[in-house]
């Protein structure tokens, strides 16, 4: 299923995206599109049942902004340098483990809403990633095969990154990616049954409409199911919590100089293949 | 006002320490201790009303748990290397701006839960820090002395850290941070106006009796609005966001070998002036 929510920010209502590509209203069958729903195998249930009998009402879309895809987020851990080719071009080794860092909720918007350019920023920079969200506790996992079970689904993120804010202002990573609006997410959330494979899944990402970032996650360093398993031994992943899985190449940072950062007017889009597309316009904070 | 929330976790009521050391029940008058309260002047106000006048029912405290003084915590952005002194024990140079890493909200705790030593964590160490409320949404504030007009009040936070999870395990400090109940907060959160001075309180901690850390809130290199301010450059701060602002000499970390990292079975007080005491048990993962 392609779950979204739509209305506007801080009032949006579930909806689902049917095989047709009709919006449909999922408000008079659960509250949110967040934690709870996610792990709540028999809600769920009842959503793919009405679904697959046509019974769920048509939502007139036009006009309709789409939120991000997930509520009442508990936390973003994110995986850094997690794709061969984009560690090469940050001039990175290759980690022997994942690197974490996190990046606060309230960064969250949604896949078409404004992106602000902090005050004060000069290395404003992007990253296209797959984010997984997570669908039941997991704690102290025993293997990556077993960890695929505790994803409920995948949407596209957008990690915007303060390059200077994030390595030149007194170390660890955090302070450069939890500017407001930093982390775009959507537009849908695609349940995991609908990703057969999410190691062999298309990323791009375009600046004013000159391709940046074209890479799969078949790159990627530590796979979905390893970053569940290595996570859930440091913390405890609770359902509604979202991991960003790392970016591919070509990344401002890592183009000679001078870096294409981002500034006001800029217009970024991005996709994941069968995840949907985002795009935002940057503007001054 | 000293604020608490008391009752079994995930359930707790909101609840009010009088002035003559009474527990009242606020359950009547407020929905929780959170951001939405401490936002909310006039709902302050009418809990100080009832409060002056005698009006709360008295709540029978035998047995009752106390929670984490605040609910729907939105993010927690810590300071690290606060402490002219800490900063010297761990051999680290004094910041030249503060360094910012972030704990997940789940990681909170009452002040009186057990604290679980990791699996496979062989350095658990302690910190007790001075935790400060946000009552206001702070964004790019103008000055210090503004910022302190930002605080809706303070509590006593530990911040349990894994430090060969922190250090040794790949970059980025925030992996040993955001183990399970790696963040005791309480017991009480104190109203703002009732600390007059935050660089002037006294902590203390001590492990199995035998006193760890003792030092104040005078020895920050960042003070509290200089803390606030500094952060509300970087990202936005919300009602309920807690900073926890650092944490004098004194963790074992600093120790010379062999360093007195924790254990099962180990008993750790702390307690910050005015601001009451904790105690946790720790126990294995």
């Amino acid at each position: 299923m392609k779950l979204l929510r739509v209305g506007t920010a801080g009032a949006e209502r579930p909806a689902l995206l049917d095989e047709d590509g009709t919006l449909r209203d999922l408000s008079g069958l659960v509250a949110d599109i967040d934690g709870e729903l996610l792990s709540d195998e028999s809600a769920l249930q009842r959503v793919r049942a009405a679904a697959a009998a046509g019974d769920l009402p048509v939502l007139d879309g036009a006009g309709l902004r789409i939120g991000p895809p997930l509520g009442r987020i508990g936390k973003i851990v994110c995986i850094g340098l997690n794709y061969h080719d984009h560690a090469c071009e940050t001039g990175a080794a290759i980690p022997e483990e994942p690197i974490l860092f996190m990046k606060a909720p309230d960064t969250v918007v949604g896949p078409y809403d404004t992106v602000l350019v902090p005050r004060g920023s000069e290395k404003t920079d992007w990253e296209v990633e797959l984010a997984v969200v997570i669908g039941r506790t997991a704690r102290y996992l025993e293997s990556a095969e077993e960890a695929l079970g505790y994803v409920a689904g995948y949407a596209v993120a957008h990690d915007v990154s303060e390059r200077a804010f994030q390595i030149e202002r007194g170390g660890q990573w955090d302070k450069g990616k939890n500017c407001e609006t930093f982390n775009p997410l959507g537009p849908w959330l695609v349940t995991a049954d609908e990703v057969p494979d999410p190691q062999a899944l298309r990323l791009r990402l375009s600046v004013n409409g000159e391709v940046k970032q074209d890479g799969t996650t078949a790159e990627q360093i530590f796979p979905v199911g390893e970053v569940v398993w290595y996570l859930s031994q440091f913390m405890t992943l609770y359902p509604g919590d979202v991991i960003n899985t790392g970016t591919p190449a070509g990344v401002a940072l890592g183009h000679p100089d001078p870096k294409p950062f981002l500034k006001a007017g800029d217009v970024v889009e991005l996709e994941i293949e069968g995840l949907g597309r985002q795009r935002q316009e940057l503007k001054e904070a």
